[in-house]
């Protein structure tokens, strides 16, 4: 039985102490927010459950094994350091840090100290996503030619980070796990439509070793809600919306073939090809359920976890890069191997 | 009654040929193209039209009084300029030309000639875009924030330009009419996916005084067709999208309103604002037919068209801004008030 | 404090103990179900809830001021009685009792004892609907023509109630709120395709005084999921899709104009009308809990709520003509005024 | 060289002309309409196809090898029996006739002269339906359950035949030709919304040996588009929708398993089975221009079409069941094999 402690519960804290609570092997003994209105609701939920505005309550709690933490970005370096250093397993809301050397702290810390530290990197743990990995592994559409992610709505308006550090975050997590590979540079631009606020739309563009693109399109200020994802490869394309409720990956049969035509090479050289369309049925069990699952195996078996603090220093990586380009009207920034 | 000569008989020239022979006070008395094939299904459907493999015999003949230009972009210019010098009036496809000097060169022919020259910039004669021109011009959704396009497809791979002259082209010219305001600086990032051709896949960013943004993604290796542009203002936002058979231009009174809060400026600055959407009806009509209508009036009464070859001459200003950027790896090109 | 016991804890359960739990003035104060892992989940859920396999615990309990049914639809009437009858206020699941007879019982006892006696027609709670009964009763639409309703999926198999039971009881429940009218006759036709199991398709008309038609469309073997309702009037149309996120009811303002002409009655006596389309913003507010504060809010103040036993009643009333309609296979049945 | 008159250049009539116009070994030689301003329209597109104002030129003009009857319902016997004695092939929109002894008539005349006799049932023709047809024949869905369609627009009233003839005719011809089994029993509901005018709005119901269902739905009030059929299964489900761009047929392997469980036969009988969907690639050839080759290819082979006058007899006989059961309030009628 690992015992879990859960710091913020603002807009996701209580879906993982949902999701926690649920699992056989685990139990939420404490949460912490500085509401009280919010742990008042815990209370009523979870009459069980300790509450506490002060989050080194948690930590200090000698039985605690693990903490979640789920609180402003600003925050996680701080309460993450403090927690492991206090000897608890860390699952810390994506982006893990705001820079890369408070990643490898972090990093350090749990390796020092022989403790498991993950990253919500959420839909990773999707049905649709882990799908999609499989599809790629298996060498399903060829070589990758590109990927293109929109992801916009009308979006809360956050006050700490730009919608690319609260919307792309989730597109360079799912690349993360997807491609075997980092970007070599990365280009923002983007516009800030309040004044005084961060930026609430932003075009990101990532380059890899061997041609492979990498767009995303990020928008608070969007009149319809969109979730899509495409994969380009050299034999087939993947689409994934994560708005279907049914078939939200479509494996498409469509691409090009290249004609050696030695009579008629202008003309001749590409020709379509449009095939069947498919669409694999996808595990709807709900990817908190299934990362909690996973944190706390990882912790029973001291195994590391696919989102561990590599995978989330990654992401800051590229958020860094974006950030760095965004401030220089997207001039493209290049990133150095490491 | 005007006398049409269309030079072009390819994707395009059927459309230009069946729209115009259906015009009461115009005729189509000869078509023109290198295919004899092309040639053939002409004579078959046109009995009365002539036929040539030779434009300048169109270009020659005394009763034509205006030319179609419809064949590859490299040769725009030369038949424009020769039209144009023989006294016919052109209407030519877009984009007019390769390069501004060029365009400046047909727009003085026509005016020493006082001739018509008008650019196929197909869009802006459809019900939709003409209507969303009527909502912006009433200041339906306040101030412009972005301009965002989509346009993707399993595409033709064009062997002499690629992705963006062939498909940007397009919201280049929409944006043209709609937007009373030029670029200032434009940057824009692609991947040729067939060795040897040109890209395939591009992303351009315009930006305008005032903050003003527009994004555009085109892709002739996608494996789903979207054609949707979001046009987002302060007070409402419009969602084009030309794949829907009706309600094309959906109009949302969503957006967000800035509550000035001395108590509490962090948490109350700003908040949603979600009423209710509506989609005008839109008139129906070919926009070719419309274009074609207008092309023969603007002969006849002498007036300029809406998209003369100064709007062609703009729509050539940004393409070549977005390929002097495309060719510097997305850097941001700045443009000169001209 | 309307102390609440909820008996049956299966499919609905769950939802109706969340919202009451989170009501300020309610407390869900006892579960009851016949199964035991079900009961261990509100444990875990709700420490402070008693739990019991003997629903009649709940009814004997003199704290519990009010009873929430949600059992098979065979044990309503038994248990519904046995609640009202020891002075406990009734919420009872949809269809209300097998018989039109039952209902008058109940309906009979609730006001001997002046209790609340309320059928859970939870989509009448729904923003959508209540938009829509806002529209009608503000004669957006003109006269009602039609209301035609497709309720479709790979639905869950009852093995006491056939999916007329199961799923038309949705769409008469929202007819009834929204018609001030009875049907006359109403037929129904179906299969059944599992052997010895009740019938998972079905389609059942409605006829009303004044020419107007309802037609329901029920399936639990379809391959996808479809929640329209279309609701013509001859001055505009209403589709309410439940399965759009955001503009769930539309409203068209398309139809015919009919024109008199006395030279040509023939052929101008019709022309069609395609005017704007809008979508009203409807609150999201979930059903159940504007449901759930209602029932409670008629509890304390007297009033008979809007889906009372009388509405559940009336949908009965309907069920059964369906259902003697499908015995004769299709053949009509009229139904007097009662 | 197939020599073709064309009568009637209503609504259809264009589009027959263009496909016949289009075929190398056909002509189109005549053309007639009782309006003026259609046959001015056809003599501006084909100038070398005769026009007059008489079908029975077209009949009696010994140069015309077939002709193509596009007329009002009304006129297609007495056309087709004229066409047929003056020894023309002979190709007639759907419906074939009003009644069944005159489709007899037409068959027994055709057979008489020797010569082909067709129906425009011109959704057989379509990529979509004849791929539905090959997946049958494969037996991919497994034994047929049921059969359901939805056809509704705002579409042209017609003054001659109610929705039934007009839209549902499309339905049972598609029917008749993926089902290898003729209708039991029909029943049909409707209501005319215009007074005086046929109905605009049906519901038709047709049973089969076995226990098939298919069902009908048919608008001419309708505010939005629906072109949709499923067809279900015991193995797979398949969906049409003819609207789509792409992916107009969907194959869902979807459905319900039936478990023998000696331990639990009441809750274990039936559990859902969700796999992939896939959506095969669908010829994009015009239906009609498959169906004019077919047409041509049947009078030069000999051989009879697909639609022949059996087909086109068969949906006569379906239509006039349906407008027995209509004029009945809807009490199904039988239909004795014959």
């Amino acid at each position: 039985m690992i015992n879990v402690g859960v710091i913020g519960y603002g807009y996701w804290g209580p879906n993982l102490v949902r999701n926690f609570a649920d699992l056989p092997n685990a139990e939420v003994v404490a949460v912490s927010d500085l509401q009280l209105s919010r742990l008042e609701s815990v209370h009523r939920r979870y009459p069980g459950t300790r509450i506490t505005a002060d989050y080194r309550e948690i930590i200090r709690d000698p039985t605690v094994d693990a903490v979640i933490i789920a609180t402003p970005v600003s925050t996680h370096f701080e309460i993450a350091r403090e927690a492991l250093s206090s000897g608890k397993h860390v699952l810390c809301e994506k982006p893990l840090t705001h820079t890369i050397p408070q990643a490898d702290t972090l990093i350090n810390l749990a390796r020092q100290h022989n403790l498991t530290l993950m990253v919500d990197h959420t839909f990773v743990y999707t049905g649709a996503v882990r799908k999609i990995k499989q599809l790629l592994s298996e060498g399903t559409i060829g070589r990758l030619l590109y990927f293109d992610s929109t992801r916009i709505n009308l979006g809360l308006f956050q006050h700490d980070v730009n919608v690319i550090w609260d919307l792309a975050v989730h597109d360079f997590a799912i690349m993360d796990y997807l491609l075997d590979a980092q970007p070599i540079a990365v280009a923002a631009s983007g516009a800030a439509h309040v004044a005084g606020q961060p930026e609430s739309l932003a075009y990101v563009t990532c380059w890899f070793e061997g041609g492979l693109m990498a767009h995303f399109s990020v928008n608070w200020l969007a009149p319809v809600k969109i979730r899509r994802t495409i994969i380009g490869g050299d034999t087939k394309m993947i689409v994934y919306d994560d708005l279907e409720t049914s078939e939200k990956v479509r494996v498409y049969d469509k691409g090009i073939n290249l004609i050696s035509n030695p009579d008629d090479i202008y003309n001749m050289l590409i020709s379509y090809r449009i095939g069947d369309m498919y669409a694999p049925s996808i595990d709807p069990t709900e990817a908190l359920h299934v990362e909690a699952t996973h944190f706390v195996d990882c912790i029973e078996r001291g195994q590391a976890p696919l989102t561990d603090g590599h995978a989330g220093r990654r992401v800051v990586r590229t958020l860094c890069a974006a950030a760095a380009s965004l401030a220089e009207s997207g001039r493209p920034i290049e990133l150095s191997a490491d």
